[in-house]
């Protein structure tokens, strides 16, 4: 069995710099030494399971760019083997730094192995729906399984090469009951959390990946796979965001960070979910101050919960804001949310807006790779040139900005049809014949 | 001559609630009082030329909710009467709460007259436009216009009925020195900046809408038509932000709203452009405080240069900070933006983007009319109740999230397609039998 003899982490912290750590530095733009020590000190987390020998590593944490996540997957209603992979390439193609196999219909596990297969990109999971799947099969409900039930799972997805995943190990009776004694809207809407909150009750016991969570972390530590620590009990509601479950569920997180960090795992926190513009701050200051430093990632936030159809957009509100106060992992919400399972052009619209949104909060980071508005800079001064190749070059989508620019030719090539003569650029370069 | 007797300040001063500021603090669910108050002191400015007899009188400024402006128009690579009309109606559909017709191609006054017959919502104009259009079509440059050709043009809108203009007073050899002297990256990007600058330029003369102020007031006195302060120098790149040029108009525009609602005619700011993350707040603060309070229509702010084809997408994520934090009015920005002409597609997409924008805004604006999230807790909990006939009629656009809930139809109708039988809504609500 493949198993790591010293984790990122233990490497990091005997001081030794490694291929990879070299090879991620030279990725992100900054020095083997800073991937190190942000390593040593758990502020930045590198996703690859050890088994999976040719796939590029992925940093996220302080002081690099920030990621964007694209969750695909089947379910009960909507099982398209080769339409999952259609959207992991799409995905892939679009700018996506990692990819989520959330698969719950079908055979999941092919679907699983297949994405594993076909991607370049880290993937992660969420073990317990693959139980919850696998109980259905078997005509049990999900509060029948038991915690080795689950906890084979995780095995054996870590086993097959899955990079990171996430785990609802926050979902405890402490929060819980918080949830229920402030009376939220929404109550918990994540899947992990709904799923572990009916077994806590039906079998009435604590959360198992809580209460054995030294066993989560043997397992993730054989593979240095990445404990992603769900935040089950996220609001669903912009008028659920940052009540006292939601805190107290970050709270436990941050325990259980340190925990895993010192048994030389890595880890990152989950975050919120719906968030109203002025509480987005205070929830990346709280995280970063719960979790010590740990990489957040967050799915969002959104900004508003009337906005079906268009939650990319309510979506990248949320997460440029995030992003820019230190968010490091920002997981995309297409247009479908709230609606229906994401169609590929949804998953390609989906990663573009939260590429956006990554990039308008590194603009304004301050420090790190992704820092400064370089590309920004060269764009514009494309755009003075009247230089449209470079400008489309230079895009972020330019299949999409040469698609619309085309469908609309301008009379003078210099010039686009908005403007036409009376283009700004094009009557201030000529000077006084402006106009004409 | 139709001619106002006392405009809507003046009303206000005199300490009078006329009929139109009930049927205005009605529609905003705010006091009549707090609308004279508002006129009183120039903190709102209602929207409505006298000409203009059923049209709905549209309010904007402080405590009121954010509103948005759709920009239509011709160009001249792009004439189609029919669809410019085409483009006002799915404007004022999608809600809109204005329009503006910046048409410069085609019969130009046609095309506005009719858009004031079919509108109903007030119609702004950048009247300088109009002026290129005419001097291209005599065969003449922009710059060999006389100040009483602009004025004309002015004054034929005002009497057509157009209820609030651009004009770039704030265009002046103070403000423009200071971008030469700063250099930009993008220099001069707004078409109404340029052409003044070029005017300036070729006639070694200032700029006269801010020479002749004073007749512009009187024009807009007598049609009680509100004063869009333009800003000629509103920065076209992130690079180029809140600079010395920016921040001189902004001053020069203070002044000037100062001596126009000292002389009873309302006036609106515009602000920028293109600005990074960090620096919307201060640009809302500066303006407010350098305008003594005046309403502050925005363009944006977009937050990237980099993603031409999503800029309605870039300009939600300033927008609604900039709307969090005190901006009035939200120009929209479409997907075209930087490529081409607007189609009648983007036009709804844009208005949907800044709508969104504005909401976000508004929920955390905190005092005013559209503060508040009861419109998202009513969705809130629409969702919990699994209620999807409530969901799509609370939705900002019902038509798109109809359309998208029903393409992709659950098994279970009581969910949808992305979780099937693991909506955690489903679960937690039914309970123990979760998960199968």
């Amino acid at each position: 069995m493949t198993r790591a003899k010293m984790t990122r982490i233990e490497e990091a912290r005997a001081g030794n710099i490694t291929e990879e750590m070299k090879e991620v530095a030279l990725a992100e733009g900054v020095s083997p030494e800073f991937i190190r020590k942000g390593l040593a000190n758990a502020t930045i987390a590198i996703n690859k399971n050890i088994v999976r020998k040719d796939l590029r590593p992925l940093a996220v944490g302080t002081g690099l760019k920030t990621k964007v996540n694209a969750n695909i997957g089947s379910s009960q209603d909507h099982i398209d083997h080769s339409e999952e992979i259609e959207k992991l390439l799409v995905a892939e193609r679009a700018g996506a730094d990692a990819v989520m196999d959330l698969s719950t219909g079908g055979d999941v596990n092919a679907i699983r192995r297949r994405v594993l297969e076909e991607s370049s990109v880290p993937i992660g999971t969420v073990p317990i729906y693959q139980a919850a799947h696998d109980a259905r099969q078997k005509g049990k409900s999900f509060v029948e399984l038991t915690p080795d039930d689950m906890f084979d799972v995780i095995e054996m997805q870590a086993a097959e090469g899955v990079d990171f995943i996430t785990v609802h190990c926050g979902v405890t009776h402490s929060s819980l009951d918080r949830i229920k004694a402030e009376g939220r809207i929404m109550g918990v809407v994540s899947r992990g959390g709904a799923l572990t909150s009916e077994w806590m009750t039906y079998n009435k016991a604590e959360n198992p990946l809580f209460e054995q969570y030294d066993r989560l972390i043997e397992i993730a530590k054989r593979y240095d796979m990445v404990l992603s620590l769900g935040d089950g009990l996220r609001p669903g509601a912009i008028a659920d965001a940052t009540d006292r479950g939601q805190v107290q569920e970050l709270i436990t997180l941050g325990e259980l960070a340190k925990r895993a960090t010192d048994a030389g795992v890595s880890v990152m926190i989950e975050g919120p979910g719906h968030v109203p513009l002025d509480q987005i701050e205070a929830n990346i200051l709280l995280q970063k101050r719960l979790c010590h430093g740990a990489p957040f990632y967050v799915l969002g936030p959104l900004v508003t919960d009337i906005a079906p159809g268009y939650d990319h957009i309510t979506s990248a509100i949320g997460g440029a804001i995030a992003a820019g106060k230190g968010a490091d992992f920002l997981c995309y919400v297409t247009p479908s949310e709230h609606l229906r399972l994401p169609s590929v052009e949804d998953v390609r619209e989906g990663v573009m807006a939260a590429r956006i949104a990554a990039h308008a909060g590194d603009i304004v980071k301050g420090t790190g790779a992704g820092a400064g508005m370089e590309r920004d800079r060269a764009m514009s001064r494309a755009r003075k040139a009247l230089d449209w190749d470079e400008q489309i070059r230079l895009s972020i989508d330019p299949e999409r900005a040469r698609a619309i620019r085309e469908s609309s030719a301008p009379e003078d090539g210099d010039v686009c049809t908005m403007c036409g003569s009376l283009c700004a650029i094009k009557i201030t370069s000529e000077g006084g014949g402006g106009g004409h």
